[in-house]
């Protein structure tokens, strides 16, 4: 069977252009938009010195995400969450699934009691705002930080090591790397992965849409995404040497 | 270094005893009680017939599920999400990963113009109520269907196939089947798997707790999900045939 | 006139037959399985040291209920109240009216600065889900208590009397005892009755579907319901004993 | 032991100054102001040639009632359920009270696919505001139903009969008819009755405050409920021949 | 061009007769009924203890507002906010207004650590019901003030001067005073103006309905407004001097 | 006295540098940057072949617009609206505002039954972020009804000339025109017009902060207006010819 072709006409294991740029707007302690292709997020790192309820007292610090979509972010506009009063079920799980991701590279005792909320706002939307997302804020958590020590508001790094995120998936029965709307909404499996920068799996979240996977192309997703946070990886760190 | 023993000593790969009651309840088109060992969910499937309005007019049916929690099937009371007002992220998580496992084996268009609603609710909570909500569902589901079928208002029987699901995690270093709720919550991997007859995923969703997973940990966790599933699926199929 | 015949065949004066069992979830301070009947409802007291805002302060404790029916509790599935994000106005009724009728027979004073919440959760729904409810909760109740008493948490029984209720109502125009859904949904008169174990009325709730009611039929029905209430204070001691 | 005396000074039978005026707003199909004491109770009629979704279609009409209080109508200020975002478990019992109530008199039939509102505002509170409001709320739905006999959109009558209801209590061991607010606070049972022209009962609600009440204290409080709802409805009566 | 007549034959300067009732309801520490014409408004005024969060500890008092419609003080009956669960953009933006208004003439500091909440709900509405409120809830302001320096609660009179309110509009080309419903719903600019006993402007909001309004019409309007908040001024001292 | 001088340096009657970028995002109808300094909004309009339920069948069509602010789009975090289930009195405020600004300048029947919705989404706000936000949604509103136009789905411009706002306000005495936050948040009035380009006035919205304003301060505050408005119609058609 011949290979069939990706919308985009990017090879099986090319990712889209990455851009991340810092500083994008000027109050946060932390301000990244991250482009995967045409994927835009805006994402923001706000410091307080305050912690949820459940951690008051205990010497820790919190770290969470808030994602949102902007109403026209997507190809026909969609209700916007602010106004129907709630936020439905996939920003739900988006943005816990953000938080869990950045909670992993960050030790929480030695940022002392304080809150960094990363709001990852999409402000277009073409296919893997999640990972995205995820890729971004750890930028702008690192900014946040460092911000903090500088002030010497903390003394020790709370942050080891780093996270990115990318989306793999089966396209017309190609595993393929970073799958754009086109591929999303056409594909059979859908993968988000999380790694850290030492190679450890942080998330693995993937979903038959049309038929089941096997384990054989469970590993051949997973050999994609090894090799797309690597280069996402290397992009935060030029962007944080920038 | 030694095994480390499992806080109910159970082996690495040995799951709790299961047990699939049907007919719990009278008036539902299927009503089952699935326990996993002490995690009992009630699973009851309603047919209606009306579609969502996204799907009115197109021939084609939808299952869907709603996941709740007893306030005190936990060890200590949590919020009745009725009474706050609104149902929380991991609610509204899990009941669209159970309704997505199920969706993967129904033939909607088979189904005609009909809502199938699965109803998990939780009346006891031992860890894996996610696991057991959709291997017991399924079967709730497949009683809801041979109604359909008896009744002559189906002709062609929508399921294909069947769908089964258990957690996996690192207890300890040690790779283990069906986590309980003591193993839960003191593990530094989480994964939850849903896998049809077919031995093909549905869905692979695995959190690292603690430190990041390898990939050779990943693949001795689906190596047990894979015997486990097995397991339920064998006693999906004697509960039906009961 | 011919004595019209109950759908149930009961004679007038006949209860359906009425099964406690305690300690049917392992959690719960206290919990009771109680059924009237096709009627069952699962009560769970929960022990927790702290009061509402109100009370915070006095010395005094507090007795709630929350009062839930699944789904597919009834003949037809109806809404979760969780997804719709409100409770009705029946169930915060209902819950209102358990809560006070097991207030009834508190010493808040002597339960110290603690709340103990009653949750009622209706399985399975066919007729006189709220007496079911006060009469099980109250047997959770006092085993929640006993285990207060019993860890030396409290040393005064704040708990005088017992508390147990019933319906009756006017079916064909013949008094009869203990609705079930049939007769329920075709009666002129349905009245829920509260009743201690001093022969004394807790709350008297009576409405008139059809034609309103006379003096003297309203007598019939209380005698009715202080029989009715006499044996299931009887069962209620009968399972805590057991 | 001497008789006790009320605060207001009242015998045990006597009402307070009951006044019933009609066309207090312009707008309203009727519009009555009823006043028992200090307690006063805005009462709108509102009609509407639409019916609510479970009754389209079967050419019945509705009556139904929405009850509020205005944020200062009590000694205290309480929070208005507009802002909070929800109406109160008391507020919903309260108007579901009212709308069976006023039902019991209305041939639906007779009022064609048509809904009446209620709109009972309590300007002022001082006591019996659920009593006062049904009592007044009839007068008002009395005055839209003559409205729409006039202008011939009906033909026949649908109101047969009438209801009034009162508060009943027992205040310091005495049985009183009309509880004001400071009677209600300090009362033993506290019982709300609804009867209709006729004699017969509509609704009978009583709850014990302190010490359950015996039959012959019901029976107490049931005859003096029949001699005030005899002295409203014949005040109705005066007020709609005005 | 001939002058057009006013719907209701007044003058283009003259306004609807103005009445102020003081302790038109007994809890309130403040409470008047003010009419503009047919337009009547509940204005109640409630003295607390305590400030908002974030005035907490600062040694100043809160005055707030809040405003309702009762649901039939309109020709046809608009929904009850309660019920709905949120109160409209109309509401906040009217309530946000009257506080604004009414916090212009008082010294906070001088109030101390209290807040004072003017309720503002309609009975009847025919126009101008937010100027109404403005006007009679400085009246209530100032009764509830003079209550807390009688009882010595304060010591310097926290309110400087005076504040009312008018509206103004081009109604078929023509600037008149004070709108009534008749000429709001046919107007083509409608502005509300507050004003001080100083004369000078508080609140300016102008809103061109139809044709966008010149420089000369908006002085006219505001010449006219500057008279009717004269004659409101005074209608306010005469009825606290009452 | 001397004259003040403003944080920024700016001149009196010196508005920030503005600029208009269409085509930000790919996916609207309009798309529109807009920045008045360092504040910045997204503007984008869509287009949508449905109307409201108040205008089914009537043949016209809508515009209306929906405000939001990023949650760290200021000096320190605020809520997330969606998160926190409702959108605030000033959210409501200034999209009711931008929706009445837009619907001055369109003939809602030659736009036949369709509705524009303007999502204006601050991203960086630094003051005037309303006014910003209407003169950028007029662009984006041109686009959309442009691309109607191109596409031949009407055939008369509903567009009748075009609105653009400005902030001024009296800081420290001096009347100044567009105010940044530095400004804005220590002024003693604030006021955000509204005009044409045939400069005539569609809101005048002035509130005084500090002490009340006289006439002659108005009027240089509308004069102010004039000219701002007059440049920023000026860039918008600047951006339309490019």
């Amino acid at each position: 069977m011949e290979n069939p072709t990706r919308p985009s006409g990017r090879s099986a294991n090319a990712m889209r252009p990455v851009s991340i740029t810092r500083r994008f707007t000027r109050h946060a302690e932390g301000s990244v938009l991250v482009c995967f292709g045409d994927t835009q997020v805006l994402c923001n790192a706000s410091v307080e010195n305050r912690v949820p309820g459940f951690l008051r007292g205990k010497g820790e610090g919190w770290v969470t995400a808030e994602y949102g979509m902007l109403p026209r972010a997507t190809h026909t506009r969609s209700d916007r969450e602010a106004a129907r009063g709630k936020q439905g079920g996939r920003t739900l799980e988006i943005q816990r699934l953000i938080g869990r991701a950045l909670r992993a590279c960050v030790d929480r005792t030695a940022l002392g009691e304080r809150t960094i909320t990363l709001d990852c706002d999409v402000l277009q939307a073409d296919g893997g705002t999640r990972t995205a997302a995820i890729t971004g804020a750890y930028v702008a958590l690192a900014d946040a930080i460092q911000g903090l020590l500088d002030a010497k508001a903390i003394l020790r790094n709370p942050l080891h090591g780093a996270v990115a995120a990318v989306s793999v998936g089966i396209y017309r029965g190609m595993p393929v790397l970073d799958l754009d709307y086109a591929e999303d909404s056409d594909c059979d499996t859908d993968m988000n992965i999380v790694m850290n920068d030492g190679g450890g799996f942080i998330e693995v979240q993937g979903t038959a849409e049309g038929h089941a996977f096997r384990r054989d192309e469970l590993n051949a997703l997973l050999s994609l995404a090894e090799q797309g946070c690597r280069e996402l990886l290397a992009a935060q760190q030029a962007a944080l040497a920038g």
